[in-house]
């Protein structure tokens, strides 16, 4: 069938172009002489725009048509199906709008920088407020514009809308707080000063006890950790070492877990639209998954302690283990630990759902920041810096990102219970490092799908139910208390 | 004037495409996973074969022939000039004698593999006469097929033709064979066994002292030392350490020469055509130059001496010294000394425009070789693995590339005289690792002008006359009797 054949071909092509950019994107961040960054800017900037081109080409619109109603295969028809999707999508976006929210998204980045050094909001207000505008722009041009939130949501996590996250975020911001109220009471463990050298040494040992080998990946360092491939046998993660505790290791692991999802999509879905990860959320879980569930299991600490220890500094189990699931209320998203850590979502996605749909003035941001905090986290903010100006999403026109970082948290906890109820407690298997049925486990019923299932059907289809914050809220609870 | 934009943004995007297309192979070459490189090798051509397409479009005949006529700056000139040459060159080949060609290649080098392993030469013919056959054909789409060898040379030195490559390697076959004899008579020097960490310590410090800083450099490790950039301020040079003498610090100085290159073009060519070396000839001239007359300078060696000194292991500059430039006829080009480097190319050129031009049938060629290795070295050959089948270049059907590397020496030589004669001796400088007169004059004479101007005519720009054995025979003369 020549259409289906023409289409799969464009396909692998755009495929390919994602993991060079990939490539650019990974290089830039680990690799390259800093005096490169200019040209790298022309270099993923051209590939994108060629990457849209070919995307969204008239003739891709022919073959679908030539190719509908044909008796396809299942992975066809998906493949087909999210074709469709993206090519409508992406078309439905003037190439004008497409270049202003670009450089809105530059100047907004540059403009937060500098307002954030200032600790001035004032100065963040005119680059947000262009921000918004041409965020419900983009969004009129993909729907009806009536929810236009939703249109941004389907960036990031196709089906999902923000009545659906705020019936599942509502448990949170109620169950939430008392807990960490009460954790705020407990002392702090005595802290960890575990050299550079034996973090080093630690993370690649335990990535190696995990499935890490050299013939499929890389282990480099970046200033903010990230994981990206180039395909199912070219995985690359990071991680950093800038702190004494055990920062280095969670990161490590985290960002394994998103390696790990994209190594074991189909091979059969290699080289066309349906072999990625499925989501944000999706992708989050499955970091969540190795950072909560494995690194700061309970029965994982003596491996983690043995390795830290085999590395030069002797620690306990226990020592480490409460090191890494100690909670905290405190300002920072990026800081926080397992149990505060959503709520500093939920006041995200609040707030910004209120300044698309135009709820909330965006002078009065700070305010409703503020005030957010201290109802679910109990903390005051001293000033817009570790405030409202902490994150630069909203200085880039990223609005409907963050609802992915606790939907992550939420999926990695269900994904875990039905893992355990299914294959038993991972208790002994953890504790001798054995994670191969882990691995297998989320293969079978998470990763191997890739594009073929979104957000909540691929959740439904692994736990036989929608997205629920149960399981996060009964691992919360647990956790606190370790 | 929107004709010239248009082709100017074409020819950007163009630059961008061949700077992702060098990452991916340095990529491949230094950090990539081994499991990743079928992957690659689909990356690889998508971007090529987009290149090929946005390279060979309707559209950029058509900004042409309205530019054709119009006023213009030099620089556009050169630009216009260039752009139809390469787009009528690449325009000439069918599709699917490229794809052929590449087939051919790509099984060839497989055909080679084996056949080297053997020892085999008989085992290699219907490759090797599928290349010649395939390049017959690929010259005569490029002319009118009556001097085949001279359209293959244009794809690595546009404008030079065998007539001429014979005229200049003429007193090289008369002159170099004596010396090579009596240098064959000399003791070895002392060998030197150089740890691997020293070596390390040398190469990193010595390019440091010539120019080589963190912001605009990499230096890393690959199997065979190469050089590539993504821009004249993202510049990346290999060596290997896989010996105990003084090869890595050769290697480094080498892919220094092919780096330094691309970085002092001129920063207006940059994103054009013109914004690279202008050809295999003049990028190994610059290599040479670096590694033939300042690596293995004698004002140079208490440099180098210096450096491995304070690596860990003491050295005499003339000890060094003497190892560097040691002649000695051999059976390896690869392997070869400064000296005997050329003669070895003398007989691949003689050999490869014989087996074009079809004056040499395939099945003499082992004879062939013994023959012109006794002739031109003095060496017997013992076997095809370690005579006609050593390099890859005929598997892969690459014919009218070796004379480059002999050209290399020739104009490196040349170029370093006339830069004596116009500088001064440069003894004194580089006994203090002063080379920026010499950076500064290759910038001003040779690597500004890019793809402006081509190999000879750049020569002739240089040094006031064309390519010219002479000045690498002097050298030579001094060289061995040092």
């Amino acid at each position: 069938m020549a259409a289906l054949d023409s289409l799969r071909e464009r396909l692998a092509e755009l495929a390919d172009l994602g993991s060079l950019a990939r490539l650019a994107g990974w290089d830039q961040r680990t690799m390259m002489p800093p005096a490169g960054g200019p040209a790298r800017a022309y270099q993923m900037a051209s590939i994108s725009r060629l990457a849209h081109d070919r995307g969204t080409a008239e003739e891709i619109g022919a073959w679908l048509d030539a190719i509908d109603g044909a008796d396809l295969s299942e992975v066809d028809r998906d493949l087909v199906r999210v074709a469709r999707r993206d090519w409508e999508r992406e078309r439905r976006v003037p190439a004008d709008l497409a270049a202003e929210r670009a450089q809105a998204s530059a100047e907004g980045e540059a403009a937060w920088q500098s307002a954030r050094a200032a600790s001035d909001f004032a100065a963040f207000v005119p680059a947000l407020r262009r921000n918004v505008e041409l965020a419900r722009a983009y969004a009129d041009c993909l729907d009806d514009g009536e929810h236009p939130y939703d249109a941004l949501l389907a960036d990031y996590d196709w089906g999902l809308t923000a009545a659906r996250i705020e019936e599942i975020f509502g448990p949170l911001a109620e169950a939430l707080p008392p807990l960490v109220t009460e954790a705020a009471t407990r002392p702090d463990p005595p802290a960890l000063e575990i050299p550079i050298k034996t973090q080093q040494a630690a993370v690649r040992s335990t990535l190696a006890r995990i499935g890490v080998d050299d013939e499929r990946w890389r282990i480099d360092v970046s200033p903010h950790p990230f994981s990206t491939s180039m395909g199912r046998d070219d995985l690359r993660v990071t991680t950093r070492y800038e702190r004494p505790g055990a920062e280095s290791l969670l990161a490590a692991l985290h960002e394994f877990g998103h390696a790990l999802y994209e190594s074991q999509i189909a091979p059969e879905l290699g080289r066309t639209n349906l072999g990625h990860g499925t989501s944000m959320s999706i992708h989050e879980s499955q970091s969540k998954l190795w950072e909560n569930h494995v690194a700061r299991n309970r029965a994982f600490a003596p491996v983690l302690a043995a390795e830290v220890t085999a590395g030069g500094y002797p620690v306990k189990p226990d020592a480490l283990h409460a090191v890494m699931t100690h909670v905290r209320p405190s300002l920072i998203r990026v800081e926080a630990d397992q149990v505060t850590y959503p709520l500093h979502i939920v006041l995200r996605f609040e707030l910004e759902l209120a300044l698309v749909e135009g709820t909330l003035d965006i002078a009065d941001l700070p305010t409703a920041w503020s005030d957010g905090m201290r109802r679910l986290l109990g903390v005051e903010v001293p000033n817009d810096a570790v405030g409202v100006l902490q994150d630069v999403h909203w200085g880039v026109g990223s609005f409907g990102y963050f609802p992915s970082y606790a939907l992550g948290c939420l999926i990695a906890a269900q994904l875990w219970e039905q893992l355990e109820s299914e294959l038993g407690s991972q208790d002994e298997a953890l504790a001798a490092a054995e994670v191969g049925a882990i691995r297998d486990w989320l293969g079978e019923h998470v990763h191997r799908y890739g594009r073929r299932l979104d957000t909540e059907p691929l959740v439904q289809q692994a736990t036989s139910r929608g997205i629920d914050a149960a399981p996060f809220l009964r691992y919360a609870g647990q956790a606190h208390i370790r």
